[in-house]
């Protein structure tokens, strides 16, 4: 049973002996000492961890089979073990293409960015006070993208390029919503052909796919709503699509590009020829291949389209004092106000790898990414120019980066040869090649390119001519490159406009002054690094060292995602085990990785289950319960299933309201799809109806979806199989320690039963999937793959560990169960703590939360109190605040997570009980209403300092409300 | 000729191609960009950076042979040859010992201290206000060493072990200065023994070796003034030594203990059995072996010597609000206030591996370390019990982790056979191998150290009868590890006291904990990340992330430094190119890589001189000549060869006096040994003189010994040997890159003519030095070997570039060359800048400086205004200060180096514009003499909070005093 994580050794029975390995990993992971523990139990009530979890779970969901996860390793041990994985995974020179390249990631960001524990544990930047760092940042991508696709909008940033597509044909049909054909250019990438395809069902959209040169739109009257083009073409043309553009405008339809900003530096950019939406892959902006992933997609579009766009969008406005602020402006995050009218469900996005690729522009500018592309370009005219002496014939007449090339010859035995060289080439077709070259290309790279077309298992009495008339030195390369020097596309095309103009472009160009900027503005943003992010629904746990250091190892960094896959064995190694050992926490008998979000993962688990219904005849099936306390994503998720949503009530103590719910189930008994259910509630408590709100379900012939997003709550003490559910998404980023990145990147992978395993999501280019797979959720087979090593060593470092201090009563998962247990109590002991102070929300029959809990803040509403004002004097206290009016209106979501230790959820205590005492203050109207300490909360250092102090308070008692900040004192750079 | 840095191609003398790599780390290494330097050539009156060079330096010193290093390569070029070279390390289990012990570096503590900028960028805490950080770490590391030791006051750090028992000898030499007889036991590390030896001869002091068991006081009459022990011993035992202690007590000496931290946390420590010294390295403490560096040296003494300590001592004190202020208090920095009468020249130390190993000890607290310690010894408990049952013989009765085992058959068979399994053990003599154990042992490892002494390349009958009796399975192992537990060693050599009780080794045990604990100190301390740092006389320059990298990888950072040579090619083709690329830069023919910092180098350089002076037959030469400008190290070290200091003046106009000069060498011309000269002079000025200076020397049968800290200035401009220096150190963490780590570790490699180079130090573990060589003057062989891929990768990186945007006219060394240029133009540029403001003290006749420049602050001092006024001023402007009071008391020495960019160098002009109008509102008597933005800096924020605010100026005066600082604020932690 235990083959499937083989590197698990099986638990030993045995007493811990002095010699075991120090495997105190566990320890590490949560904050409060055992000691500690003992007294937070005896605060709460309880008299043990164990008694914590049968006063705050119904007994009926407590595991039946004990999670077996084999031994824990120690932190050296996994480290040793995921290197031997990573060696199963070859690093070779791909030119494979498709919309991942070669790139080199500065070393300076590499180090202080992606490798940098304050720039990957920031949350999504909702809190502008304490975000002007990574908000500036993001600014920086947009108008990065913005200059390079001549475009005035961009947004900061989507999933991949497959998905951002979708999400491109979506802007058209929303703004065109009574046709419903989509155009797309049969040279777009595979995978984003079969992404488009994969997100029109949901809408019943029709996509054609064809040569943009054959699209005849009067086959489709005034049913086409856009055109999806791709600039320069999965197999490297160009094609100047002025004529074209104008054609579909005057069909009334929207023209959306793909695009490439290497080549956009030397190309006309879009924006330019009257594209009204271009995306593309970020990637080759200084960001690793990763197998696939992550990288931060763009998308950009015309001021007219604004409102549309997905995603989020950051803008500059002036704060309170006058000061220029950066905020999330446009944070559609259109789940939350259009609910099932929405249309995108993106929430997590890829904001740290957005950073990487604007802070390569920041580093190299305009001149020097010019220089990085037209030497690309300059390498592909000299190949191109000695495959034409070789007799070959290159397919596109116009190039940036890639050739295709037609061969008299087998294109699969070329391909092999290029392979035993360690050179990876794209298979187009029998006797076709595609090759995509990058900045890592050098002359040396060349020659053995070169070698491979007149070499290897090819055409033997060809080789031999073909060789002779070959001279490949590198001088001579040097004067084919003078002589080919701008000539691979026409002028009509080339770029005239200018870019990258801003200083932010132009002023950071040596490392020293690279590095003080990173950290200048990392220093405006509190991170995990700083306090406590008790951001309800989030999980902001410990990301560990030895769980980020994998990641940026070359084996797993530096893979193309379509690299043949025996070249990518370590990776095969990887999935499997984490399916495995995700499937032991969950109780699942499938897994896909593809989705690489939660909101993903809610749609691929939907479309699945749709697939399933389907396959058994079920195809009318369409209606989806939702509770009103569901996730924006939930109903958006849904409807872009071809769902319709039906929301469902809940109780005023939170619960599920499970009279409405059965009725309804009822009432759509014969449409009835699916429900889609958060367990523990977003309201922070499991509840026992659970259990029998999946059988209503069952029972009228539904699936049960579960978000897994509180799967925090449940690991180790129960799962969402035994429960009940057939599908769930696991936020990786959330419960199983990817870092949130400043709002990406994530993972949102699906745990499946077995009757659903056979949908589980294709992918066009890489065969996997189950026998009935719905297509591709993201543009990678594996999603963010390279991400994936962060999970599986905390699986790894939290398995069966016999060598606790405190050993707890059930074997098996004792390093996940602790954890659990540990995210319980800190919530339990943070509400109790509180309890005094403010009104929980909810509670279970016993009086406890699950991992989470809800304060309220509506009774201060009529003293003149708002949710926010607490939330934002807490910055003042050196905390970011909890997750504001979710799922409730005018409240506070509280999560701690195990992670975070006695002495800072003490410190959080006391900084709400001061608060609190400052809420009094105006509420009993002994201090001015408009003006006070809430009221003008948070307080940036330079509006203290101001000469003319005015407010009715001092400026300590603003800047420092308690002692502990006077030791410690996190500033917020803005006011709000 | 360039076979030597092997991985040079030949320059190519072709233009520049598109296709070549785009190698712009020269670029990026330097500060201003190449439209810049051309305005700021302007800026100076010259036309170009040739003519600065024409104007700054006196022709006669201008290089003759250009400097050779071969093509420069691109960051993905260098780290992929240091791959490669890394590649030729062999990492083994090593149970070597003999004060190197592998170590477990918890990954928190690896990767957000030594591979984060902001902590090995920081310098030495000369100013408390912006150093709190680093400053309570060391305090913890000072904690850590008093409590463990039991002895109450403690320094942080020195250099290393040997170098420590120097000065503990020296230590009670100070002590009893008429005695001159020290005794070493035997059983001390070899490298100690031979380091003090080297030490002794510059003082005359007779080291006599035995068993101290053996010492015979009487035959010594009254002579002996001092002992060193080694607790445990270097062959494990352990001796209780009340006794002994006394005894040496009662004979007028005192006793040195060298020994061993984590054996303290188990064993009585030496300060309850009476040792009034104790030493040691606390590498094995999470700082990695590194092939022998750097690690931190310890040292603790009782209270009555204290005064005598070497090295830094941090204290606490209070600050002028109140606020608990850390700072150097007991920095006796002897040599600048004894100069020739000190007799310690330490001066860099190892800050930043002292502040990891205290890192440890607050992340694991005594219990963690005590649970470490004891696994530790009963594994050895395990091994000893297995090794009698074979049949052989353990020397040592008692032991903590190392075992003395006499073999019936070769050791070096033994050792050669365990070789082969992977395995290190220490040869001890023919029948006599030793086997150290360290925290990273597990039982699968004990296994196979079991089976290498029963199986193997050995006495073949034993091995059947022992192999039959042996059962090894890891149960065995375990219940032998019960039966052993505690009975290594006498219950009265157990410790019975605590330590580590401080909260600060009881509060951060979680990784979140201890991740915001490194991240708050971090944050209040000033590095480059934040700033320039132009402190005179240190080259604060890039340490560029590239170089960086290799540093921690393992083939480089686990390498025990007497693993046998073949197992280091990779380092020995490391040193090689180095010491290649070195010489060529200085034009030396000889290099030693022992020394570990500058002051190391100065000795072993004037060591060298006097030995090849006896060599010919000048035993009397014992004059050394020092400028009265000269590093207080200089005549320190002059001091500690056994040289005479005669001290000689400079002219007003910054010039050594040539005549005083010339006077005083042939007033000693039968005694002249050597001159002691920094270049350009500390004054920061290029002297036509030099030459003539060091001929007068060589007329006077004298050697030169040049002070290679303002290097920086030279390199591919002119070079010491061509200027006729026969001696100069390379500060590698000055000129070449290496981080300066908050006050170490540094590297002080020397450079020879070829008539010295036999006399390059030796060391008595590894065959190394010249054909005559002095004794090792550090303890490992390469002093601090994992630090030199920092200066290999930056010469490989400056190397001839033929890809520069600007092309200078003399091929060959283009990077080094234009980055020495730019830091001459940085220098110069600012001294035009503030000319205008403060006088400068010294320039050359054409009105240029080198690569620094003094200001003088004197002026001002008749109206109230001292130079730590404006330093500290500089503080609250976000500038570290300059270098104050050297060499000139009352001046501020200032070096911007070439890293800073145009922006920052005018951004510091604006500060020191501005701090001279307050200076004058207070000379001229508009402000109070005491009470103004000068005296009062530099301004926390919390003082600038507080209620009631009584200054003459407002709040934001004084944080405030220029637009740029309400965009970027450091904020000092406390104040004076
Ligand atoms: C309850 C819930 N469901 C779903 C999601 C969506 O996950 P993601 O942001 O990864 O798309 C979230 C995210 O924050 C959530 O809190
Ligand atoms: C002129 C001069 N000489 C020698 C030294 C000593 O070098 P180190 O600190 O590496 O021992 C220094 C150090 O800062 C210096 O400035
Ligand atoms: O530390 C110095 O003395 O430069």
């Amino acid at each position: 049973q235990l083959k499937k994580f083989s590197t698990s050794k099986l638990i030993s029975q045995q007493k811990r002996s002095v010699l075991d390995q120090i495997n105190n990993f566990p320890d590490r992971h949560v904050g409060p000492e055992n000691i500690e523990i003992t007294d937070m139990c005896k605060a709460i009530g309880v008299d043990s961890l164990d008694s914590l979890v049968q006063k705050a779970l119904p007994p009926n969901i407590l595991l039946k089979k004990p999670t077996n996860l084999g031994k824990s390793f120690s932190e050296v041990e996994t480290l040793e073990r995921l290197k031997n994985i990573a060696k199963g995974n070859k690093v070779m020179r791909s030119y494979i293409g498709m919309g991942y390249n070669g790139t080199i990631t500065p070393p300076v960001i590499l180090r202080n960015i992606m490798e940098s524990p304050s720039w990957y544990t920031q949350y999504t930047p909702y809190q502008p006070e304490i975000s002007q760092g990574r908000l500036e940042s993001l600014i920086n991508f947009q108008t990065m993208i913005c200059d390079l696709t001549g475009l005035p909008i961009a947004n900061a940033s989507l999933l991949d390029e497959g998905t951002a597509a979708g999400e491109a044909m979506l802007l058209c049909y929303n703004t065109n919503p009574k046709k419903n054909v989509f155009f797309v250019d049969a040279e777009c990438h595979p995978q984003t052909i079969s992404c488009v395809q994969t997100r029109a069902q949901g809408f019943g959209i029709d996509v054609v796919v064809a040569n943009h040169k054959d699209f005849d739109f009067s086959k489709y009257e005034d049913k086409v709503m856009g055109v999806l083009i791709q600039y320069p073409s999965t197999y490297g043309s160009i094609e100047d699509y002025e004529v074209f553009v104008k054609n579909v405008h005057s069909k009334g339809a929207l023209v959306a590009c793909a695009t490439d900003l290497m080549a956009l530096t030397l190309l006309k950019p879009p924006g330019d020829f009257g594209a009204d939406i271009a995306f593309g892959n970020s990637q080759r902006f200084g960001v690793p291949l990763g197998y696939g992933g992550p990288h931060a997609a763009f998308f950009a579009v015309r001021d007219e389209h604004k409102r549309r766009m997905p995603g989020r969008l950051i803008g500059v406005s002036k704060d309170a004092t006058g000061k220029p602020a950066y905020r999330l402006s446009l944070q559609t995050r259109e789940q939350h106000i259009r609910r099932e009218k929405a249309t995108s469900n993106i929430c997590t996005a890829q904001a740290l790898l957005a950073n990487m690729s604007a802070m390569y522009a920041v580093y190299h500018g305009a001149e020097g990414i010019k220089e990085i592309a037209t030497r690309i370009n300059s390498f592909t005219a000299v190949l191109a120019s000695y495959l034409k002496n070789l007799g070959l014939k290159i397919k596109n007449e116009y190039f940036f980066d890639t050739l295709t090339v037609e061969l008299p010859y087998s294109a699969k035995s070329l391909i092999s040869a290029a392979e035993n060289a360690g050179i990876n080439l794209r298979f187009v077709d029998e006797f076709t090649v595609g090759v995509t070259l990058d900045e890592t290309v050098n002359k040396e790279d060349l020659q053995d390119l070169i070698e491979i077309f007149c070499n290897g298992e090819i055409h033997k009495s060809y080789k031999q001519t073909a060789r002779r008339s070959l001279n490949t030195s590198l001088s001579d390369f040097d004067s084919l490159a003078t002589i080919q020097n701008g000539n691979t596309f026409p002028d009509s095309l080339k770029r005239t406009s200018t870019y990258l103009t801003h200083p932010v472009f132009n002023t950071y160009h040596s490392e020293t002054e690279m590095l003080r900027y990173i950290v200048e503005l990392q220093n405006k943003d509190l991170s995990l690094t700083n306090a406590m992010i008790p951001l309800g629904s989030c999980t902001m746990k410990l990301n560990a060292t030895t769980e980020m250091i994998p990641v940026t190892w070359p084996e797993f960094s530096s893979i193309h995602p379509f690299a043949p896959a025996h070249q990518a064995k370590g990776y095969q190694i990887l999935f499997d085990e984490l399916s495995y050992a995700l499937e032991q926490a969950t109780g699942f008998e499938g897994m896909s990785l593809q989705p690489n979000s939660g909101a993903q993962g809610e749609y691929a688990g939907l479309r699945v289950i749709k697939a399933y219904l389907d396959s058994i005849g079920q195809h009318q099936r369409n209606i989806c319960l939702i509770p009103v306390s569901a996730h924006g994503t939930n109903p958006a998720s849904a409807t872009m299933s071809g769902l319709k949503v039906v929301t469902v009530k809940c109780l005023p103590d939170g619960n599920l309201d499970l009279a409405d719910f059965e009725a309804k189930a009822k009432l759509h008994k014969d449409n009835l799809a699916a429900t889609m259910i958060t367990y523990p509630s977003t309201f922070g408590v499991f509840e026992a109806g659970i259990v029998r709100a999946c059988e209503i379900i069952h029972e009228n012939g539904g699936q049960v979806y579960m978000d897994g997003a509180n799967l925090n709550a449940q690991l180790g003490l129960c799962n969402p199989a035994e429960i009940g559910a057939d599908v769930c998404h696991l936020n990786l980023h959330k419960t199983f320690c990817i870092p949130h990145g400043g709002g990406g990147p994530g993972m949102g992978p699906i745990g499946v039963k077995a009757h659903l395993e056979p949908f589980l999501p294709s992918h066009p280019v890489v065969p996997m999937g189950g026998k009935n797979a719905i297509g591709p959720v993201s543009a990678a087979p594996w999603g963010s793959a390279s991400i994936l090593p962060i999970s599986w060593a905390y699986l790894k470092l939290m398995g069966n560990n016999i060598n606790f201090r405190i050993i707890t009563q059930i074997l098996g998962d004792d390093g996940l169960r602790k954890a659990t247990q540990v995210a319980l109590l800190n919530a339990n002991y943070l509400m109790k703590k509180l309890e005094p102070h403010y009104e929980i929300l909810y509670k279970n029959e016993n009086g406890y939360c699950a991992h989470e809990f809800i304060i309220d803040i509506r009774p201060f509403q009529s003293g003149g109190i708002e949710v926010i004002d607490v939330a934002k004097r807490l910055h003042d206290y050196g905390f970011h605040s909890p997750t504001m009016s979710f799922p409730v209106v005018g409240t506070l979501m509280i999560e701690p997570t195990e992670s975070e230790s006695k002495q800072e959820l003490d410190r959080f205590v006391d900084a709400m009980i001061s608060i609190k005492q400052e809420i009094l203050q105006v509420t009993e109207g002994k201090v001015d209403k408009k003006n006070n300490l809430l009221k003008n909360s948070p307080h940036p250092v330079h509006q203290l300092l101001t000469e003319k102090w005015d407010k009715p308070y001092t400026r300590e008692q603003a800047a420092y409300p308690l002692s502990y900040l006077r030791k410690k004192k996190f500033w917020p750079s803005v006011s709000r």
